[in-house]
């Protein structure tokens, strides 16, 4: 592991890109809208970012030896090919975008999920550094996992490994909007707090939450949940509790089924359940053998830019390793 | 991978040993009560039938190259210690296994749970043979798991990881005597399925399951109970459909979670999963990525002596492998 790589965090929004030192810094960075010219545009957007932060690896005296990208969806990491799932740049799907970026950049450019490259920055230059294991949730609007065992990042036969959102936690649980039932995103993702609130209200023009809402109860989402729950809003706090003893659960599945070193929970939601760290380990000891959670370390963290860029940055450091080894 | 190795399986009443060569067959197998010679011999036992398995191999003119021991329960590998939920032999727990029967057979000696042991046995020799990654559900009065991935058993910070069993499939479901709450175990193992059709007759002197079981409650076994679903109880038929949506949750889980390429349901209930395969990969549909499940091979399979000591003579041959890299 050496020299420089440039990390790239694909989003809806915003793509971002970094310039990230072997240890894990973020030298520099830039970011633009992800269609900056119109539909369909994300691929250029991402062309874009490279050459300056080439143009800025190049003014520093620095060589880029890699690149990786991270981006939500089912990602075929071995062709370098985003899956048919990355709703919101459809452009990307099917793409062979490590063969299409890597000839402009002169450097293998390596792709994968995002939580996957988040997974490899923790294990990397994180929370989990000097961890031989470590699951990370990654807790935004839906709910994406990444798991790195022995010390390699489990991937899974078709790319689908760490998707732990949506792996059940009630077997006859509500449907997910996945179409599977139960699972872990009904719960505890944003979308799914936000959901299962909207559910709850319906019909009660008095709910508090709903007048929080200004009376729409669209919006009624995760943050204002989490508000009037802090506030101690029945419905809010029923609705808080249940995310917590879901997320509590997967926790336990980890700890039982895959016994890590370290389980990061991160992501957009991750500050709202920091604040609820004691009920979320008091669930996880419902399910989690005492032995096994007593060694295992759990860290509840908001995620931020740089911890994206550093993620996405690993895929390449990881890569080249594992080839040289 | 050369040479032969001997598997020791123990179980609660009867200890197996078996001369396991490369290639997964077993040539030769001996076996005796876990405590012939009265309470407490279980570690005598193991050592006579490694004797008699070394006079084997002598007389056949092979040589032994090591030793793999399976048992039930938490077993730190690193060192060749039983942890301490060895109930069924408690002498054991503790005791550093490996170290002393090392010096006895002259060549290493490794001890992991029956599961994981069982896991490498069908990864090297059997349904995952060829496979990268595979995981391994044994459902027996209890219910194990063990954990293939990426070429590597995966054990874990304290050796707990593939206890499946007591991975939550209901956050808020049944207690389970593990003292976790919605374990697998408790909806999917014969001691699970048992207790729900127990406490499902309770008080109904005129159950047809109280009758078949001779009107003594504690006689309704999980053998019963499936017997009973195959023959339309309707109260069997209701815990039997639990059991086989709570394996199909599970599998959702490994689907989705681990992405491998093989998944095996083994064990003393996997018979009578096997008449209900239909409804257990139903259930697995209903939870697992439908793109990810198409390239999942599952099989339902019970196990043999055959598969349990090729399960143990495994871990010999994989720890080798592994010193060898």
């Amino acid at each position: 592991v050496s020299g420089v790589t440039i990390g790239v965090d694909v989003g809806g929004t915003t793509v971002a890109a970094g310039l990230v030192s072997a240890d894990g810094r973020v030298l520099e960075h830039v970011q633009a809208p992800t269609h900056e010219r119109g539909a369909g545009t994300a691929l250029e957007t991402i062309e874009e970012l490279l050459d300056r932060l080439r143009d800025g690896a190049r003014a520093r005296g620095v060589a880029v030896t890699g690149v990786g990208l991270g981006i939500p969806g089912t990602v075929d990491a071995e062709r370098g090919v985003v899956g048919v799932d990355v709703h919101y740049a459809p452009e990307l799907a099917g793409v062979p975008l490590a063969a299409r970026l890597g000839p402009r950049v002169g450097v293998p450019v390596f792709v994968d999920n995002d939580v996957n490259a988040l997974a490899l920055g923790e294990w990397m230059f994180g929370l989990g550094r000097g961890a031989r294991s470590l699951v990370v949730l990654a807790a935004g609007t839906g709910l994406g996992g990444g798991i790195v065992l022995e010390g390699r990042l489990v991937r899974g036969r078709v790319g689908v490994a760490g998707e732990l959102g949506h792996a059940p936690v009630k077997f006859d649980g509500r449907p997910c909007w996945c179409g599977g039932r139960g699972c872990l995103a009904v719960y505890a993702s944003g979308r799914g707090i936000a959901e299962a609130a909207q559910r709850r209200i319906a019909g009660r023009a008095d709910a508090a939450l709903l007048r929080a809402a200004g009376g729409d109860p669209s919006g009624i989402t995760a943050p204002l949940v989490f508000g009037s729950a802090a506030g101690g809003d029945p419905d809010a706090v029923a609705v808080v509790e249940e995310a917590c003893r879901a997320l509590g659960a997967m926790i336990g599945t980890i700890v039982n089924g895959l016994n890590p070193e370290v389980v990061v929970v991160t992501g957009g939601v991750a500050a709202a359940y920091a604040a609820l760290e004691a009920s979320v380990r008091e669930a996880a000891a419902r399910h989690a053998f005492a032995a096994a959670l007593a060694q295992t370390r759990i860290a509840i963290v908001p995620g931020d830019k740089r911890t994206s860029l550093r993620g996405a940055a690993a895929l390449a450091f990881y890569e080249a390793a594992e080839r040289a080894r």
